[in-house]
């Protein structure tokens, strides 16, 4: 056991454990220090700086002119929630493609909001097959729309979102993306690849804080959805009506939630827009993956479905591994994990994303090392064959 | 004019103007700061601030034991949607008090909700008349449940809680109030009142920052609404239910805002919760009230139904007062204050919450002084008189 590395915990610029999580993440010390001042939601300085933050996010995926960005107080699942119920007319039907839990939620919110779906649902670490797809996008005319999750963090699976814009052009149905782990990271040409909407959030690969989600819209398709929803709180027409009306929130908004996602979007462009935090990304992920493989982990997903976004690994099967002494252990050395969400094996996870660099990455393997020796463990390769 | 005025505006502890409004509010240097941190949502420390955040607020309505608060992501108005479309079944029927847009606000939720209502709608300068809502109860046995604006910051007027709450357990019905602007600076006794659940949210009389609601509810009320909610994200009961098995929150909560509400709440005890609080806010209301009476302002409502809070001036009616100048005066010298909102008269509002003490209260006034000079308005008494 290292015991200096137990009394001198790696930590962030503020001193706070690194999160390797889905989000929220490790945002940057500025990014929390624009939070220490007060704004008047409906005087004209804040409203400059929302109006930047919702032009900015169209830009990223390629939206300049025919989308708009509609924000949505909460989290990511409230910007999804408001984009299904919105979208979807009570007469909609929706094919839902489906690996992982995020996928499952997009299904419970169309099913308790009495919108109809056909599900078709592959293995969690396993894309949608789209021959399948399309079998049943001409077995089925009455279908309306096709939602996707991009990156479905239950695994951290890649899905092909261009190759299922493509037959929602080719069968002329919208398309509702939840991006909410990859928006800023992984590039997306929303017009290239006939999104109607894509759903994401503050906290993710923009680096923000957590508290506001939100929804860039194909301008057409959103001006489509009046009177669709069923609330007024999560109604995205109304919401940006009165935008297109006041410039303004019709509730009151997070404020220095939204000042700190304008220093993160500052940030993120002086990194280079999605290729440099992408390419950060990937770097992390690969210190990672190689670090554990070294220690004997395995990955759940093949290198090809794998996003740089978050990293399932198999719960290791020796006896003397028990992942609470593995967490707190982590902890105690200023790295926090995240716990699995798989229903087909033990696992747990550790993201790529948020303030970290490669140094922060090859700490956290250092730290796996010193917590393996710890429980007896010089690794889990050895391990095996002890 | 008095340049120097003009020159160095008053400022909050962090250099901010003071922010006259029904909130967003100026907030503690302390409150703010306490965001410089990031936290795990799903990790004991913050799992372990958020329960303390919300057994705290169950007391401050006297609701130990038999309360519980269910905190929801978004804005008060997400609160009050939660709680409306949770409580109120698909069968139930709302008796709705109305005097303001709040009140017009919660009937279109349950309208879009497909929930019938009942109106009795009194002017915004007006308290609800008693003796027809319990002409109403008598003659409307359907009627399920009564909604209230506990303080309609539309007019500042103080509606009366304890008063509806009897005629609620004469006949049986369901309470649900919104005290969105009163919470924690008026005093509610939830039991005594009968109320099954109260709204409120984090940036105002608590002083802690915007992007959360909350409803307190009692327990076997809320218990009973299991199936009610026809959207995921508010549903009151799943996301208590949540708490119940796992502590932590269903969906992303906002960390940072929940972290500096957790500081808003300590520095509530430290003035000595609603009773110091309130204390200091009824002198400032009366510091404003006082000093724009002397300068020859008119207020809407009478002394007896100004709740302390916010207080609306009717809109002078001499042409060289344009409001418009009146404002940006105001805020160059360091004091925001907020339009009206009144459907019957012009008028502007002024907010008597937040970090603000007679201090700013008399440096208001005397900025008031200084922009009416600069109109040409020595005094708006003097002006009629010209």
């Amino acid at each position: 056991m290292n015991q200096s590395a137990v009394l001198k915990p790696a930590a962030s610029e503020t001193g706070d454990p690194f999160l390797l999580t889905p989000g929220p993440l490790t945002t940057s010390r500025t990014v929390k220090a624009s939070m220490a001042h007060d704004w008047g939601s409906r005087d004209a300085s804040f409203v400059a700086i929302n109006k930047a933050v919702l032009a900015r996010l169209a830009e990223i995926v390629h939206g300049e002119g025919d989308y708009v960005t509609v924000p949505m107080q909460g989290s990511g699942t409230f910007a999804v929630e408001a984009m299904l119920t919105s979208f979807v007319p009570p007469t909609g039907k929706v094919l839902m493609l489906i690996n992982g839990a995020y996928g499952q939620r997009a299904k419970r919110i169309l099913d308790i909001a009495r919108r109809k779906t056909v599900a078709h649902e592959t293995a969690e670490d396993a894309p949608p097959e789209l021959k399948k797809v399309e079998a049943i996008l001409k077995r089925t005319p009455s279908i309306t729309h096709i939602f996707v999750v991009h990156c479905e963090t239950t695994s951290g699976i890649l899905n092909p979102i261009a190759e299922i814009g493509a037959l929602a052009a080719k069968y002329k149905k919208g398309y509702l993306i939840d991006s909410m782990s990859a928006f800023g990271a992984l590039p997306i040409d929303a017009p290239a690849i006939h999104a109607d909407a894509v759903a994401a959030s503050s906290n993710k690969c923009i680096e923000g804080v957590p508290g506001l989600g939100f929804v860039v819209c194909r301008r057409d398709a959103l001006a489509a959805t009046k009177g669709n929803a069923t609330t007024l709180v999560l109604d995205l027409y109304d919401q940006w009506a009165n935008f297109e009306k006041t410039g303004q929130y019709r509730f009151t908004p997070p404020t220095h939630v939204i000042v700190a996602f304008h220093q993160a979007l500052q940030e993120f462009d002086a990194e280079g827009g999605v290729g440099g935090r992408g390419g950060r990304y990937r770097n992390n992920c690969r210190v990672l993956v190689d670090g554990m493989k070294a220690l004997g982990f395995e990955l759940l997903l093949k290198a090809d479905l794998q996003a740089p976004i978050i990293v399932t690994f198999r719960m290791p099967a020796h006896p003397r591994f028990v992942f609470e002494r593995f967490y707190d252990g982590l902890k105690t050395r200023g790295y926090v994990i995240y716990p699995g969400k798989l229903t087909i094996a033990e696992s747990f996870r550790i993201g790529c994303i948020g303030r970290l660099y490669e140094k922060e990455m090859h700490g956290l393997i250092a730290a796996v090392r010193d917590v393996l020796d710890e429980m007896g463990l010089t690794s889990l390769t050895a391990a095996t064959t002890e």
